[in-house]
């Protein structure tokens, strides 16, 4: 749905062009209905944070107000300060990534990052290339700067670089101004997948040779349950990646604090559309995760999140295998998600309000695509609910599926449609996600 | 100086139209100077958060987090808390403004509700009306926007309606399209004066007449010293003002906190924005707000900071009266800013190494304007430094002014340019502060 304006507005001849991108996110309407306490909510993102002992919080804010009090309630630098930039390098080096904390800008979130990247590169019509499916809010901040994002196929590897290399050559010869590449490398959003690292090699490859950015998005790769993810493209791409990371999922969303990794001629750029944006990022904010970092053993924090974590996922995929053997769904290393391919006709934003009135949300597999598809996925988020809400959840997602599909089968008895009630049994895995 | 890009920069033909609009601020690299200990900087616009007892932060905090942790550490709604909003009305109703908590949006700081506003209406080559001289990090915003920024004369009264009606007239009949009239309609950011009531009530009629939205900047409404100030324009309009509000003055910068409230078909776009920008603002950050105003005399505090700038203020024009005699100046009856007029041949921008070099920092009226007026202003803040420093500041800056003075009269006397020293004796009041 779009609000370019109406005409009981009466503003509505003097919107930009570009207000014609903005667009209710699907997602959005779902925290009304995810709030409800009976609603077991697969749908939303939000971390864990009761997993996060407060006092780790308070005291960090103690000793910054103690020691630091008017710095901290102060107008700070653009480009954050350079404690937490100094924390950051050391996080980024987990995933293998050598940087300076020179080229690090504090932003709003890593949203407000992928924001200001979009805003310094993006005339309309700019094309970016996305996963299919890919992170609903980026794809909102793309139409917001009139871009055409273009989907590329994935399977449980990750993009596919074949797939990337003919649609690249493809708008080539339609004349399209390829931009960026944006990619969630590491279990990703939605899909829950991760990018191998071969493949990692060939995308970088591809997009060097074509002169597209790419935009690596990796709030989710500390977050791993068996295995590490591999290490970042960014950690063997300095100029042709930005590199956007976050402490909502590692420590808290509530302080809205991400940052940009970025090529020094690009860093430059960043930091003044941040300033023109929001002056400076929060100081209080900045100040309390740098003293949190320095004073607890944050590491410990995040594997205790990746406990956390391990275990809804196990139980989202036990109660798949049990309530709804037939379908498939990808299996997470990590992150937040799984990505869940229904029977062939049925829709996943059609059958929304029932599964809501059985108590269960989730993200209909639409809201990750510009192009219309995703029409029979849905995303299942396992970070918020505990084990035994996640089983129930899957459990009436499953009474909401065989219903639908009995109505499907009757509608298809009197009418032109018709429909296999055995094809539940028989959808293989597909080999590409989405394309 | 622009940063479209250059050749060293690998993305240099990547970048969007618009990043020609990003500039380095001239305020900007003040920070730099005026951070050193020895300079007085008479240059920054940082509120004295000194002046707010640190304990007010902690137990807000520790209430906050004792009573609602996890809330606090999530994410949020893209339009803040409803309990936030609903105190963010009371406090507008002191300067006469009624509204609805559902045409509040919280944002961060108030910069980055302009930008959102900007990003709503500014098609490139669309016309903004400012006041001369008008807030720096608003002209910013509205050149990243592409916009084309057209002043318009001020006097001690504030923007002069028969100045805007002409400016209207004439760019209207170049075939123009004017989007919005940016103003800071109280204790002026730089000039430092109110526009009167009479005047307000002109405004609003002539940009209603011409269907241009105003836009209401209102940082420093609350901190009068003398009297309060007019009530706000959106007092008496609803449809035709976006107002801007912000904590940063009134309570400290450091949480970046600050809103718009706005007819209600923008408010909706607004939001939509904000969302697509930054997913929400941090609930910590509004939520320690909403308890501070819930638990503390936040009255008594305004009326604290108020005390404080207007012994700063008054140290000021003493100061001015006693070093400068023969210059002129604004008399802020609120806020943070001086707005001085130098000598005519004297630039303030070619002056200020020189005055870092003398210890002594302000920013130039350039910074100030679009089009390259200002050259002979200069802005003095009287908000950070102590009544002390400001005397030593403003004679500091008497040294400097008659250095540049009597180097334009060794000059003069061999080359081409002839000034008279004497000049400086006969400056009288101007009847308009620029345009």
């Amino acid at each position: 749905m779009t609000t370019r304006g109406n005409n009981l507005d009466p503003w509505y001849d003097s919107y930009a062009e570009r207000t014609a991108g903005l667009s209710v996110s699907e997602v959005r309407a779902l925290f009304a209905v995810a709030s409800r306490p009976e609603v077991v909510s697969l749908a939303g993102g939000m971390p864990y944070v009761s997993a996060l002992p407060r006092e780790l919080v308070t005291g960090a804010v103690e000793r910054v107000m103690r020691d630091s009090g008017p710095a901290a309630l102060q107008y700070g630098g653009g480009q954050g300060t350079p404690e937490i930039r100094e924390h950051i390098l050391e996080i980024m080096a987990l995933e293998g990534i050598r940087g300076s904390v020179d080229d690090i800008v504090v932003t709003t979130g890593s949203q407000q990052a992928l924001d200001l990247v979009a805003k310094l590169f993006l005339d309309p019509g700019d094309v970016v290339l996305a996963e299919a499916p890919s992170y609903v809010g980026a794809i909102g901040i793309f139409r917001a700067y009139q871009a055409d994002v273009q989907h590329v196929a994935m399977d449980d590897d990750g993009i596919i670089p074949a797939a990337l290399d003919e649609r690249i050559r493809s708008l080539r010869s339609e004349g399209k101004r390829m931009k960026l590449l944006y990619l969630v490398p590491n279990f990703q959003n939605p899909a829950g997948v991760t990018l191998t690292w071969q493949r990692r090699l060939e995308v970088l490859e591809l997009a060097k040779a074509n002169g597209i950015l790419v935009i690596e998005d990796n709030p989710y790769g500390l977050l791993h349950f068996d295995q590490p993810a591999p290490h970042a493209m960014r950690s063997v791409e300095e100029d042709g990646v930005v590199y956007l990371g976050s402490f909502s999922k590692t420590f808290a969303p509530g302080f809205r604090v991400g940052w940009a990794l970025a090529p020094h001629a690009i860093r430059e750029k960043l930091v003044l559309a941040a300033e023109s944006a929001i002056l400076s990022h929060s100081s209080f904010s900045q100040m309390v995760i740098s003293e949190y970092l320095r004073a607890a053993d944050w590491k410990g924090q995040i594997d205790t999140f990746r406990g956390v974590y391990r275990e809804r996922r196990d139980a989202m995929l036990t109660a798949l295998d049990d309530y709804l053997p037939d379908l498939t769904w990808t299996t997470p290393n990590g992150g937040f998600y799984v990505w869940l391919t229904l029977p062939e006709h049925l829709d996943s934003k059609s059958m929304l309000p029932r599964a809501v009135k059985e108590l269960v949300a989730y993200t209909p597999g639409t809201a990750f695509f510009a192009d219309g598809g995703g029409r029979n996925n849905i995303r299942l988020s396992f970070c918020y609910p505990k084990p035994e809400f996640i089983r129930e959840g899957i459990r009436r997602l499953s009474n909401v599926i065989d219903g639908e599909l009995e109505l499907l089968s009757a509608f298809a008895q009197t009418g032109p449609l018709a429909v296999d009630r055995s094809r539940r049994r028989v959808v293989a895995p597909p080999s590409s996600i989405g394309g």
